[in-house]
């Protein structure tokens, strides 16, 4: 075997071992007993311990220097450089750092889950710091000389720095809050009639099969927290039942559009750079453009909406299609991340930006977060926090480590519309196509833009391919304007 | 950490990861997305290939073999005792021959899934010809000097000398003849009601749940063939809705006996010897008592029967207590064993033990097989065969390699009418208490008798210390004498 068939063998085993982690991640959302929760923490902490030393073994760092200055095409070349990359800054934390982080993050979450259910922030307040302190230790060893915030960010998303991610941000801002100032409160009732799980079940299920999630490779389930896990070669998605049977659905089709990024990878490329996704907020955009751009777009509806009222009679008899796209595109200030609607929820995530970039910096202190997370939903979103628990401790990110996450959330709504705007230039019946019940035409488009690319291109190269220009907050803006001003 | 603590960190380690090989087998047979078996292949290899690796490395041989001569308690004794039995065993095989073993199956388990559904076993033959070579192989290395057979057997049931298998299942084979000659086929058909399988589901876990299974520990699903698989930490069974509601039942009632053993073996010892099943029979015997002995018995059906008429409704109005206990205790000779009824099912078993005596010893040659087969059909069970499909490729054991396996299933059915005895000798009023909807004195005894000793005692010691004497045929063919008779 010579040393590039070495490295990609060395890789795909990696990423056979690791892909056991998805599954097992999968079962304990979906059907694990509950009581086996401590020998599943064992089973995951092995795979993931293995799964890492293999990667950072001194060996594979010999492999990927020789190869990095061998002759080869221009593919390998992508490959060794990536992963050398990838090889690199996984070497930089010693492995007792590693350890630690992992002890402490899953002491977090469980000390998280209780402070937050008897709304106690004074109890999660010295986790928060450590994790704050160990993040900041291993941002520096990482990014020696960078501000750490910033390289907190490129653990989600390696090519955009700090500043570009900020400005974006701040326009959004900017941008929305005269919209959402005249917004408009829809009637929603409709959307919680109560249709049985099993019948909305198949309905979740034919539609993400509509979307293209081959069955031979994807499956729905119930968990309790909508998810998508896998691989090109076993990709599965959750939804819920207990937000409406429209929460259902909306959580199917934006965790489909995850699954088909996964799909869309080159399965030849399984455990190498070129077949991985090459950044959250990439892999958000594709959640979001099907959510938000297809998902709560009228053209999608009026084929799959006569479809659904059959499907969900008696149930949904006086609900007509107009109304129906009202009440999915109410807007409503909110205290909840993940239950805020389309032209809200960049609020929420831009206030956990600008709030982690303060907290990181020292300019907020662990015990100030409630009080500036107050202020800013106040001044933010309009509304008032009435305790921590729907406030600054609703979020399982923090005590699971990751601070630098979000603004992944909001960049990739940023991208999905300007996504979407580049596939109507280039297939201008899109929408028609919809209404026909076809969605094939913007899968292919996405499939030949993003998905088959892997980790080819750096994001801003990648985003300018697709769209003509790099990433910016324009086509977000704009669309979220003159939807909601329309709607209004 | 001393010596002894290493080990059972060490063993515990690898239980662990093997458990991992649980949920993904677990999840192959209920969940996974068909187009993903190639990846599970690869990543059940290897976690195989890791814990099998971890447990015949050279520091556990001398660890093992230091901790033989150290002074220690005598539960800290058996396990490095049982422990280095386990370690030397393995270690015999060298690691290509494993993997030779491996591979060879592996193929051998397509060639046979085509072979049964083209009914062509000259397709079959040659690699059935080179599993056996194989086994017989592994063991002379394993047993130098004993006959091979007598080694496979060990594979599965490691206290039971093949003389003495041959003994008990010729008695068996005898006793039973004259029982079956007489036996009585009865009206089966109100068993295949077209009840719902959402309603069969909750009745059948009702079932398992009233038998003991912990909802914290266990769950119930669906697969094509019924099986049970995990630990005393997350145990799952399966069943099928497509042979009949009762057929369902039966499988579930099964099942739910083996995993009360895994769930009755202490957590303390999780990964070591005394934390693990004794052996196959002891395990089957477990599944039988359930089955059997209470599953098809009156007393326990005096209780459950109205609730099953009332959870299946309309479905069974016509059906009496009295029809329903002969329904299920229906003989009817028949070509399969998976559903060859109690009585006529050992010799199915016996047959596959004798003609894989003869097909090792080379008495009988692999072409010679069907014919052997065939004729012992009609002698044992007076049955035609009409195809090898329906014959002797209807097993999924060989092509597996496990040659050797099937004894376990009538040692274990004779146990359980030797165990079943003893306990009501124990509990006189055990089949009142069936009848009040009690089955928690019947899991107790078992729990105290056989389940938390894990492999503190050989099986004989076992069987023993729990009835009073070694294993025999008597109590089993007496009890199959007198239950088939009374109902002819």
């Amino acid at each position: 075997m010579n040393d590039y068939d070495l490295l990609v063998s060395k890789l795909k085993k990696i990423s056979v071992l690791g892909s056991v982690n998805g599954i097992l991640g999968w079962d304990h959302q979906v059907y694990m007993p509950k009581g086996s929760s401590e020998l599943r923490a064992e089973q995951q902490a092995m795979i993931a311990g293995m799964t890492h030393e293999m990667f950072v073994a001194d060996d594979m760092g010999k492999l990927l220097k020789k190869l990095s200055k061998a002759s080869l095409s221009e593919d390998q070349r992508l490959v060794v450089e990536e992963t050398l990359e990838d090889w690199e800054k996984a070497r930089c934390v010693p492995t007792e750092l590693v350890h630690k982080y992992e002890e402490v993050t899953s002491k977090a979450f469980i000390v998280w889950e209780k402070a937050r259910a008897k709304n106690d922030f004074k109890s999660f307040a010295p986790v928060l710091q450590e994790i704050i302190n160990l993040n900041v230790k291993i941002a520096e060893l990482q990014y020696p000389g960078m501000e750490p915030y910033e390289a907190m960010l490129k653990g989600y998303d390696r090519d955009l720095p700090l500043k570009k991610i900020a400005s974006l941000l701040a326009e959004v801002r900017a941008g929305i809050k005269p919209v959402i100032a005249k917004a408009k409160k829809q009637d929603t009732k409709a959307l919680f009639a109560p249709v049985s799980e099993a019948v909305q079940h198949d309905f979740n299920l034919k539609i993400a099969r509509d979307m293209g999630l081959n069955q031979d490779l994807s499956r729905l389930d119930v968990s309790t927290h909508p998810f998508t896990t896998g691989t090109m070669l076993d990709t599965r998605i959750t939804t819920r039942f207990d937000h409406g049977w429209w929460g259902a659905i909306s959580a199917t089709i934006h965790e489909s559009g995850h699954a088909l990024y996964e799909l869309g990878l080159k399965k030849e490329h399984f455990g190498n750079p070129l077949g991985s996704a090459v950044s959250l907020s990439v892999h958000e955009s594709q959640s979001r453009i099907w959510e938000n751009h297809v998902g709560k777009g009228l053209a999608f509806w009026k084929h799959q909406f006569p479809l659904l009222k059959k499907a969900y009679a008696p149930h949904l008899k006086d609900l007509t299609l107009e109304k129906f796209h009202k009440a999915i595109n109410n807007v409503e200030p909110s205290l909840i991340r993940v239950e805020a609607d389309e032209l809200t929820y960049p609020m929420h995530v831009i206030l956990r930006f600008e709030l982690e970039k303060d907290m990181i910096s020292g300019k907020v202190k662990v015990n100030e977060i409630p009080a500036v997370w107050n202020q800013k939903m106040k001044d933010m979103i309009g509304v008032d926090v009435p305790d921590n628990a729907r406030g600054c401790l609703q979020d399982v990110h923090w005590s699971g480590g990751s601070i630098g996450y979000f603004p992944t959330y909001v960049v990739g709504s940023m991208l999905s519309a300007q996504l979407y705007n580049s596939a109507k230039r280039k297939i201008p019946n899109l929408e028609q196509q919809f209404e026909q019940g076809n969605t094939a035409g913007l899968l292919q488009w996405l499939r030949t833009n993003i998905h088959q690319h892997g980790r080819r291109y750096k994001k801003q190269e990648l985003v300018k391919k697709a769209t003509g220009k790099e990433i910016g907050s324009d086509d977000y803006i704009k669309y979220l304007t003159e939807k909601f001003t329309r709607l209004a």
